[in-house]
């Protein structure tokens, strides 16, 4: 047997889980891991849950679940692993295979010798350019300590006006874990809308209606010139359009790869600013394998290079690797940009391409915005969700999904990422064997029924307005009527305050159809979507010519928030 | 435009599906159901949540999530189609386009032509060869009067020492809507475990462990022979095996297609029994459609008919006969037995072949029992799982997956389903892109982490008994040692009671080897069957050339059950 001197650098994810395969696979090989902070193999994305309380116990955020800490002595007895931390790799002797490296506090070098150097360098936090963010009461939320300053900050009651800057998925899981009604948050977000580049604007609008209805507050298209500060401690963030009350400032704009260790070994970066990867995880030094946050990925759809610095790439990548430094040939194809979020009761999940990716990536597409209960209404447990699908116009492939809701969607993404990763179509979708029971789902999907009036629209059976065509043609005051189906006590409870808006429920329409105007254009409206698109149905049965329905209802309309 | 003649025989999923999406087709069709029942529409799959009280008014059971009640009103106003209920179709004059069909109040017939007819007729529950069954306190749950008959005996007190006759899926929802610590609740099953044919043996029989410590009693392998009574009451249930105590009885043995209408119509009728349809859900005469519980479907792994009466495959076909009749040219592809339940506090889910299915049908396979936890364990809301995967060896192409738990199991059920509808293999399950947050799952999927043992055991690198095996070898007085490497409060709160069991915990095996002994069979056991892997994977680095670990650890043990 061989001993192999595998080499990991950086101890969190990608390389105790590169160290933990292979030395399952190779009993003899010397496995080591420098890793330059204070802990290892630590559950980063738990760090919210330790945050709100939910993880009551510092410990548990890098504990096995039969309770051992998982330190170095941990995978020197239960992995047989040696890790060294404190320890920072700086600089690779790709010509002898050695990496040069210095304890941090004892400026000590030492040089550690490789057959197979993985470097699992990961990702550090964006500093944006905001003045004065050296006062106390800011924060970041990317390492351990992080967490426990923050944790601190929190029990002695230092976090009562919030600012949470960026608002993608660690800044949402910020304002997860210190929301509550007895603090102000409020999230600045330099582009238009909630975790943009995750979700469409138009859902993320959707999400955002809901959270400010909870009493979060949002700022978009701002951006935060600086901090203000009495005593050294923050007092105010000040943006390009005001100014907003802080005692604590969460910075979350975003991951850079960690990537000076390669290139100044010579490695090739990528135009992500990442480091290149082959399906093997090899650099471009067969001998050097990355992995991570700090490697670009392969988009599984458009084939296209990206950055998504992600713990499930980390670890499944992990295992490849350790397969690979073992002499295995295993493969990561790549990914889809699946991601999801739990935020203040909601459940937000995505994969493949948002409407405006794939449209910024010239696809030609159609899409569609549904709402939908995600089990059988009758069960108490049910609970609406929004699915917004897009597919490719000709192959009618799906391109992308996503879902935000009370009730459940990160089911139907994973459904859906599935059947991307086949190339899988419209036609696929309707045909899948899907589990149906009423606690779980509908007897037609949720996600099914969202295909179909995909495909019905497609077909032009469907013919519809997105809420925010509606709201345009409304804002132009376009001459049409806007005919709202449901019944008087739900056109009570909420409706478009427009004197275009006619009344007449679903199962009256039949009767009365000599009350609708023939010489206009008819724009229906419901709850969900589902009895305007029947009423669209009759409408266009009974000879009526411009009729369309307003896709996903009241609960797609954003636009009678306060602010909009 | 035509005003085409669609009739539609049976008015409950199949049938109003086949209505409602014909009638948005084609705006002039002629649409009627005869439906010789009282009530249409309904959710018959909602009948349990109505006993159990989750679902509090009755009509809710068919009534849109807008409160309005789907009965023949509704269908002229909302989809303009002619509703007769209280109306049998009698026979199919297929030379002349017509059905007799025959009021079954006043016994009138009356004709009705078509140019497209379609058969909804659904199932009829078996009736097993039991003596007594019309005593008082002998139920079904098949049709709306059963709930309503049941409910009124609940709320009434009737129903305190029930007795299930059946554990397939209807049986096992009626055991949870009545399941509760004021009642006796007995199920008795004539084959050997809970849910057969649905669950493997040894899946059916860990979930019985729980519901048995949950209060639940089994009588499995006994056939139930007679009912005996008082003053025309249910009293007891006397089986092959002894008798039981019993105030109500619920028969729930499984269904059969309602196919006499078309077999005396001389339609094809196949070997299942039930109506033998294409892919457009056409029968041999083709401009008769059938659909839902009374047609047989195409499995999609073995290509060979099976009798699988489903509601969700009833709506989806539906919504394709829909389609044809109007002109369409949809296909419905076939099915993979995907299938759901939620009892008793525990989800349980499948999707194609179980292990004893698929060694029955030829297949050589593999296949793999995880204990795993549904999200990362250190989040509160953490569950623990148990998944069964099943592959075909060569191909490694997924056949099957079963799991159960308190935790989310129908998830990974769907996404196992949306596989194997592309043939997908292990290889393609470690490449999904499944979307990761710590509320939702771990960083690897456990559906994946389940793939990956099994990728493990097929390369030799786990190397495992089932505990179903332990069993038998400990049972044999096999000379072999059973190591339990749990922490040693995992051990004392409840382990494996044997002289063959030793206790090393991971963390001290490296260090411990020369305690194991080096001449005999080594089984290492955990809770979950991870730490036992890596303990097995330490054990054969260090040279001991016999040593596997038990699938699944101690979750996957039934066996000390304090019937077994
Ligand atoms: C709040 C939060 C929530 C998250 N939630 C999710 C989630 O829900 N789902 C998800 O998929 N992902 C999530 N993530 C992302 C996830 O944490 C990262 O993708 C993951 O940690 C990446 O692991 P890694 O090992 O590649 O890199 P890192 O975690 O960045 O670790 C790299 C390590 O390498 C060390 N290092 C770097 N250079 C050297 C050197 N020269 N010498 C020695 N050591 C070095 C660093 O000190 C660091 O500890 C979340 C992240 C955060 C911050
Ligand atoms: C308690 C229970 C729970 C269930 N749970 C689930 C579940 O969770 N998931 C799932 O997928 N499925 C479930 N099912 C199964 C589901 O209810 C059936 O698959 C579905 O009802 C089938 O619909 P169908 O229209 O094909 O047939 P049926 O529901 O059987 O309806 C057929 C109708 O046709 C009528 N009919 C028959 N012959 C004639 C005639 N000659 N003239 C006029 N009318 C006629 C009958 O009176 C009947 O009303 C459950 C069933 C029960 C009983
Ligand atoms: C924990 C860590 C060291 C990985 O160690 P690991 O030994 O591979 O992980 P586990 O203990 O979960 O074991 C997984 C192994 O057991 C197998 N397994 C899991 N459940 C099993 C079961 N019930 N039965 C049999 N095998 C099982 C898996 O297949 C895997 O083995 P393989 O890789 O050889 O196929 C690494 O993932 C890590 O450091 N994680 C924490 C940091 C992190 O991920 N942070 C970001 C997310 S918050
Ligand atoms: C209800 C029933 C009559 C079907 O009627 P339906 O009109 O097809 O059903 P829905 O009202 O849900 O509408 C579904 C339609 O709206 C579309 N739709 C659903 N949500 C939508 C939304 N938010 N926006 C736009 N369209 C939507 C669907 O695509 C479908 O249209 P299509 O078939 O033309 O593509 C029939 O399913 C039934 O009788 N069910 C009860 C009985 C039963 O299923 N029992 C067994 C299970 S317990
Ligand atoms: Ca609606
Ligand atoms: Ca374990």
């Amino acid at each position: 047997m061989s001993s192999k001197k595998i080499l990991i650098i950086g101890g969190v994810a990608a390389g105790p889980k590169t160290a933990a395969r292979a030395r399952r696979l190779d009993p003899d090989a010397q496995i080591t891991i420098l890793e330059k902070g204070k802990y290892i193999s630590f559950a980063g994305c738990g760090m919210p849950f330790y945050l709100s309380g939910k993880i009551h116990d510092f410990d548990h955020l890098y504990s096995t679940s039969y309770g051992v800490k998982r330190d170095p002595e941990f995978f020197k007895s239960e992995r047989g692993v040696d890790v060294f931390t404190g320890m920072e790799a700086i600089s690779i002797d790709r010509a002898n295979k050695r990496v040069i490296a210095r304890n941090v506090d004892t400026g000590e070098e030492r040089v550690f010798e490789y057959d197979k150097l993985v470097l699992g360098t990961g990702s550090y936090p964006i500093t944006p350019p905001i003045e004065n963010l050296d006062l106390k009461g800011v924060y970041r939320l990317n390492h351990l300590e992080d967490a426990q300053t923050i944790k601190q900050a929190l029990d002695a009651g230092e976090v009562n006006d919030v600012v949470i800057i960026g608002t993608g998925f660690i800044g949402m899981e910020a304002v997860d874990a210190v929301f509550s009604p007895m603090r102000t948050v409020t999230v600045v977000e330099f582009r238009d809308t909630l975790l943009p580049g995750i979700l469409d604007p138009d859902m993320g609008t959707l999400l955002y209606k809901n959270f400010y209805e909870q009493g979060l507050e949002g700022r978009f298209g701002e951006k935060v010139l600086r901090l203000e500060g009495e005593d050294g401690r923050v007092t105010k963030v000040i943006t390009d359009k005001g100014s907003i009350d802080a005692d604590a400032v969460i910075l979350a704009v975003g991951v850079r790869p960690n990537v000076k260790l390669a290139q100044e070994a010579g490695l090739t970066i990528g135009e992500t600013g990442a480091i290149v990867v082959n399906e093997y995880m090899q650099t471009s030094d067969p001998d050097i394998y990355a992995l991570g946050d700090c490697v670009e990925n392969t988009h599984l759809l458009t084939g296209k290079k990206v950055y998504a610095p992600m713990a499930t790439y980390a670890n499944r990548q992990g295992r490849v690797v350790g397969d690979n430094v073992t002499g295995g040939k295993s493969t990561f194809k790549g990914i889809l940009g699946t991601g999801v979020l739990h935020c203040m009761g909601m459940n937000v999940a995505r994969t493949g391409l948002g409407e405006v990716q794939a449209r910024a990536l010239g696809y030609d597409i159609e899409s569609i915005l549904v709402a939908t209960f995600d089990m059988t209404h009758y069960h108490p447990n049910s609970n609406k969700i929004l699915l917004k699908m897009i597919v490719e116009k000709n192959t009618r492939k799906l391109l992308g999904i996503q879902g935000i809701g009370k009730g459940e969607v990160a089911k139907r993404i994973d459904v859906a990422a599935t059947m991307m990763y086949y190339g899988g179509t419209l036609d696929d979708l309707l045909n899948l064997d899907l589990g149906y029971a009423p606690p779980y789902n509908t007897p037609i999907d949720p996600m099914v029924h969202t295909g179909m009036a995909l495909k019905n629209k497609l077909e032009g059976v469907a013919n519809t307005y997105t809420p925010q065509e509606v709201k345009e043609k409304l804002a132009r005051g376009e001459d049409f009527v806007l005919l709202d189906v449901r019944t008087p006590q739900q056109f009570n409870m909420r409706h478009i305050e427009d004197d275009r808006v006619q009344q007449l429920t679903l199962g009256e329409l039949r009767e009365k159809l000599d009350q609708v105007p023939g010489d206009k254009e008819i724009v229906t409206v419901c709850v969900m979507g589902t009895r305007a698109y029947e009423a669209s149905r009759i409408l266009q049965g009974a000879g009526f010519k411009n009729v369309k329905f307003m896709e996903a209802g009241m609960e797609g309309w954003p636009f009678d928030m306060d602010d909009f």
